[in-house]
């Protein structure tokens, strides 16, 4: 070894350092937030804005410590550097890119947007359940102030829009992601109105007989285990919105909510939140905080939670194992078929609620979002306009009017959680999902065959050792083509919907 | 105000701010913390580990930062310090004496003793799990090294034991503790001995009939309610041993366990960590994190917990009021009489564990932890030895042997958690129970008739006042002059105990 290498290892090792140390307070962070969404009582809500502001601006100090930056710069020309996809390229050019975009913000907005985060979400959370948008409404213009704030820090070639969705989705663009959402769209409709001309029709009743919430939380985490979700890792808890969160490298924690008389809500989410958990005990947790041990992006993360929760949990496989169980676990199935249950739990819809939608609405809910927040964003559309607007599209794409804004546009607590470009990765994690689940099937041989075994391994595996073990290593859209040889498009996205509830709906 | 007095004013106010943003990092480390005990999943101990010696490294950091030095030099002869029980003068004089105890510190030792502080507790649960000392031996070896090297970096006059207490107890000498103690000890034991001598014995069995989980649960609560605990501002969770934290200003968090068959554990315990809680509720929340928003000490902490748990919570008159709920609650009580009930739950016997003992024989258990402790600190006694020197001072003290190390030595979680001097602020806590109680029914009348109405709110309202609001105003031995008129002493006590348990046991 050459005295340069080794200045550059040393150099490295003090990077990787730095940036490890970061993630101590990063995680504890996360943990704020887990609580402050599963635990907090009420009164505590101002002081953990408090913690969570003043944690934020910590690490913003770190993260954008000058001595980075010249680390950076002595690792830019070494041979470290040379393969971007090699371990130490990744974490150089990732952390690169990373620094320069936390430099260009403000501490200060940093402190303001993490403050924001918290105080948004509870007044979502008030405003919501007092089904009075107006409450709401102050709050989502001061959140929107300083999105715009935040996208002209970063900057953007062609739209505002394009600079927070990079944050989700690195790399992505607004128009690349309309054009494929505009393709999916001219795809999805024609479906919809086939399958809602079908005389088919499941009985969805039979979901809402009494399903005892502890037997639904046993069986849940039965089927979490059975999948590969690792509870020594882990754990679940409840919340009004599902989620996962990671405050640690063998700490992934899902939560869901029980309705006792609505079945599929609890386990689906289960399911859905295992996705995600499993996905983060694969990465290598020995680059925990370092960009080979990070999510390649929500999309992708996406894809994961909408493929245990759709392509396996919804599938007739899954459920040829798992009903005998169910029988046995909740009266309420005991003279239900198994046809009848399957079909239930894949009834399409159109429906109100964006997370209870079925696998063939839920994309038009996503597009709904998408272009509501562009307009939001580039103040094409006022806040006070906005649950008239929401309305107007759901009448358009769904053809079907939200009661109340509670049900509308209050629904999500993306917003109030100061989150904007996040709702085109869940669409963009169902078209991965399926490019990958196709592959997949090509690599593994008959998936239904293993499922109907109660094996999830190899399928699990397989994931493991192509995305969650790359880490950052690849951009999403790179990642994609590279797993499943093609560029991303809806084709398999719409080629799964249709050979699953083609033959349920009777379609020709 | 002059120019003076004016920039004395800032300097203040910055020495409050800075204190306070060290409060944001303190009670996150208080948060995960609680998290460990209640939720973190077994895999993520280690990674917890280091988080919280990174926050404390950070805490050491900001709590010994020289301008802090510089502000409270500047404010030392001001107007601002001149009363030392002025607001201002409480501030400033508890900041320089908290000051000068955290610069004694490397922040080495302060990070390796969080750092084992998580670590020890682990090593603790794994090795009473096992019921073998053996395992957490060279855990606790290393703890009594820190342990030993802190109380010599604090300084010490008579005893390295000193340092250590000073901790929990400030000003609290260990020869006094030990002369109190020993006075108690000797009136106490004759009491035991009379009890054990008596015919009278409650029918403790029919505290261990069923008593379902849940509903045990529901009790708690509403007796938590009753007495006085913020649901809005605190919460109850499950942990091994019951405990109360607080990571934030208006988030009191009582643990606690239920066991189906033994009905007092659950409860007392909910009402002893509710005691804690309604303190630190009570506690002057703009002054959150300063020293005028802080307990005054541990002993004064434990007061407020063993009087709600035992002063009222097992007296006759609290369950003149709560019986018939109870025995609406519990299909096991229906044919228990109140008086039965009320022997049953103050049934005095030389026991096993500590947390489960009664009033009487409490102290001892505390004593034995005391004096074991005390020769540990000064090495005059090895780790090895610890498991047979316990088992002695059971035989001794209390007449009963050990049938294992799990429900022996390992039985407390505090040496793992490298607690050393806390133990005996148990036994002045109940010393100060009772001389508060016995001051309380002067000024506030007939107590009992108050529990027998559900009424509360008095004496709560009398502790919130004398206790709770004075936060670090005075030291505990001046606190408890100040609001009973006598120095500490063990005659409110034995009044007590002699008082209650007489008659039941018809002693003379």
């Amino acid at each position: 070894m050459t005295a340069t290498s080794d200045t550059h290892q040393t150099t490295y090792e003090r990077l990787c350092q730095h940036v490890r140390e970061t993630t101590l307070l990063t995680s504890a962070r996360q943990l704020l937030e887990w609580d402050e969404r599963v635990n907090l009582p009420p009164a505590g809500a101002p002081f953990r804005a408090d913690q969570v502001e003043y944690l934020a601006g910590l690490v913003h100090q770190r993260q954008t410590a000058p001595q980075i930056g010249e680390w950076l710069a002595q690792l830019a020309d070494s041979p470290l550097a040379e393969d971007p996809y090699s371990d130490t390229g990744t974490v150089i050019h990732r952390l690169k890119r990373d620094y320069d975009k936390r430099t260009k913000l403000s501490q200060r907005l940093v402190e303001e947007l993490a403050r924001m985060g918290v105080l948004g979400q509870q007044s979502w959370a008030t405003s919501r359940k007092a089904n009075d948008f107006a409450q709401f409404r102050p709050v989502l213009e001061q959140i929107l102030t300083l999105k715009r704030e935040e996208a002209a820090a970063f900057g953007y070639e062609e739209s505002a829009y394009d600079a927070l969705l990079d944050e989700f989705e690195p790399g992505e663009k607004t128009a690349n992601v309309a054009r494929v959402l505009g393709a999916l769209r001219e795809q999805l409709v024609p479906l919809v109105q086939q399958i809602a001309a079908s005389p088919r029709r499941p009985n969805a009743q039979l979901l809402k007989r009494s399903f005892p919430v502890d037997r639904q939380a046993e069986f849940a985490r039965r089927a979490a285990a059975a999948i590969g979700f690792d509870f020594q890792a882990g754990r679940i808890d409840l919340s009004q919105h599902p989620f996962c969160a990671e405050p640690g490298p063998f700490d992934a924690r899902l939560t869901t909510r029980y309705f006792e008389h609505f079945f599929p809500s609890g386990l689906f989410s289960v399911l859905h939140e295992a996705g995600h958990g499993i996905y983060e005990q694969g990465l290598n947790k020995e680059f925990y905080g370092l960009p080979l041990g990070q999510s390649a992006s929500l999309g992708i993360h996406e894809s994961q939670s909408r493929l245990w929760e759709n392509h396996v949990g919804r599938s007739r496989a899954f459920w040829e194992h798992f009903y005998p169980q169910a029988q046995e676990e909740f009266a309420a199935l005991e003279e239900v078929s198994l046809e009848d249950f399957y079909f239930a739990i894949n009834d399409v819809q159109p429906s109100l609620i964006r997370t209870e939608a079925d696998e063939v609405t839920y994309n038009l809910h996503v597009m709904i979002r998408f272009e509501l927040e562009q307009v939001l964003i580039a103040d094409e559309l006022a806040v006070a306009d906005l649950p008239e607007a929401w309305n107007d599209k759901y009448r358009e794409y769904l053809g079907i009017e939200p009661p109340s804004d509670a049900d509308g546009v209050l629904q999500d607590v993306h917003w109030g959680a100061c989150l904007f470009g996040y709702f085109p990765t869940y669409t963009l994690g169902n078209l991965y999902a399926s490019q990958f689940m196709a592959r997949a099937e090509q690599d593994l041989g008959d998936l239904d065959s293993m499922f109907r075994r109660g094996e999830f391994g190899p399928l699990r595996e397989w994931f493991r050792e192509r995305v969650h073990r790359q880490g950052r290593r690849y951009s999403a859209t790179e990642l994609v083509e590279r797993v499943t040889g093609r560029p991303l498009s809806p084709d398999a996205l719409m080629e799964h919907l249709r050979t699953k509830f083609g033959p349920l709906y009777g379609l020709g």
